[in-house]
């Protein structure tokens, strides 16, 4: 159903916190809860939680609440994290190496299926349990393997070829480090660009300007 | 000027965006540009980056646009970006390997100065040019050092009691990459959540509900 409405990307930006703090809840046992008490804790107003999760069913109960369990494992199939993801990553060095290495990945169904890099001195070698491979190898890997992502932690001087060539071999979805905000022609690729540095500028600034 | 006026959160977020762009610019001799074509390259409309722009000052003239240097250099000092941070990284894992080596946040005036860790195994090596020191003598340092951000790359369950070490011990900005929206009760220290699982489930949703 969700896929006929608008949903707008402020509420798509919220879903995956709905799925962190539920799952928070569940390890704490607890079992229920009003929209009230949702909202305090994520810092939202109680009619914002109600109508975020509007967007997809009727959840709540007047005078119940949530059933916790019940809504973590909505929201994770909203976020379509209840089905695998097969990803590759391009770009074995320090931060390829961290996400490999990531097991929370697993837990949501994003498995890493392999791992390129064009540096001889890495290609071969055993990381994460995968063993890199040569660039070179990429377009055979997707032809022979269904991959869903690809993750590009490459120089942004390379990032934009790689990407194009992704999507010219049928890769639907890219998750981009590079420090650009890539752009694909093809409208039904998805990609999600990720600036570790804007993060630390916004630290920055509101570090040195409060009140 | 720009500490007396509330400068909403949407556009705090845009700040680095209008760096970055403005820096492409520059690496590409571009040396002035009007509303229209920056709003055109960022995904904005021209009044939006006029009205982003003027929080801060008067800086395009009618019928020229923006000098791209002068903005650039603008948006740096509104950012603070153009003073020194010194960064103490708590966490030598594969994130806090990765972190200690992008070289872009030297760029932009953020120092790694220290990297601590609770691993005897890996006390003691030398990562991206720094000596990994034991988390028991971070009190130390922040004392004998100025620290202005404390970075986490620890797991969840320490991630609370960290913080609040650090803010106790006089940090004023977190940089947190364990998974969990950090709060601290000092309403002086600027907290700064990456949730890397929230990008890719976003990835995913959008990957499985297009159109």
């Amino acid at each position: 159903m969700e896929s006929k409405k608008y949903i707008s990307d402020a509420v798509i930006r919220r879903l995956p916190r709905y799925y962190r703090y539920l799952g928070e809840l569940l390890d704490n046992n607890i079992t229920r809860i009003s929209s009230g008490e949702l909202s305090r804790r994520m810092g939202l107003t109680a009619s914002q939680v109600r109508q975020d999760l509007n967007h997809f069913g009727e959840f709540g109960q007047q005078g119940y609440g949530y059933n916790v369990e019940v809504l973590h494992k909505e929201v994770a199939r909203i976020l379509k994290i209840d089905q695998i993801h097969n990803i590759i990553i391009i770009g074995a060095g320090h931060l390829g190496q961290a996400l490999v290495n990531y097991t929370n990945f697993e837990k949501r169904g994003f498995y890493v299926v392999a791992l390129f890099d064009n540096d001889e001195q890495i290609i071969g070698k055993t990381i994460g349990g995968k063993k890199v491979q040569s660039v070179s190898a990429i377009k055979d890997f997707i032809q022979e393997n269904s991959v869903d992502i690809g993750v590009l932690t490459i120089p942004k001087k390379d990032a934009v070829e790689m990407a194009d060539f992704l999507v010219k071999n049928g890769v639907k979805g890219i998750w981009n480090f590079a420090s650009i905000d890539l752009k694909v022609s093809d409208p039904s690729v998805v990609v999600e660009n990720v600036h570790l540095s804007d993060s630390l500028m916004r630290l920055s600034y509101r570090l040195n300007n409060q009140n």
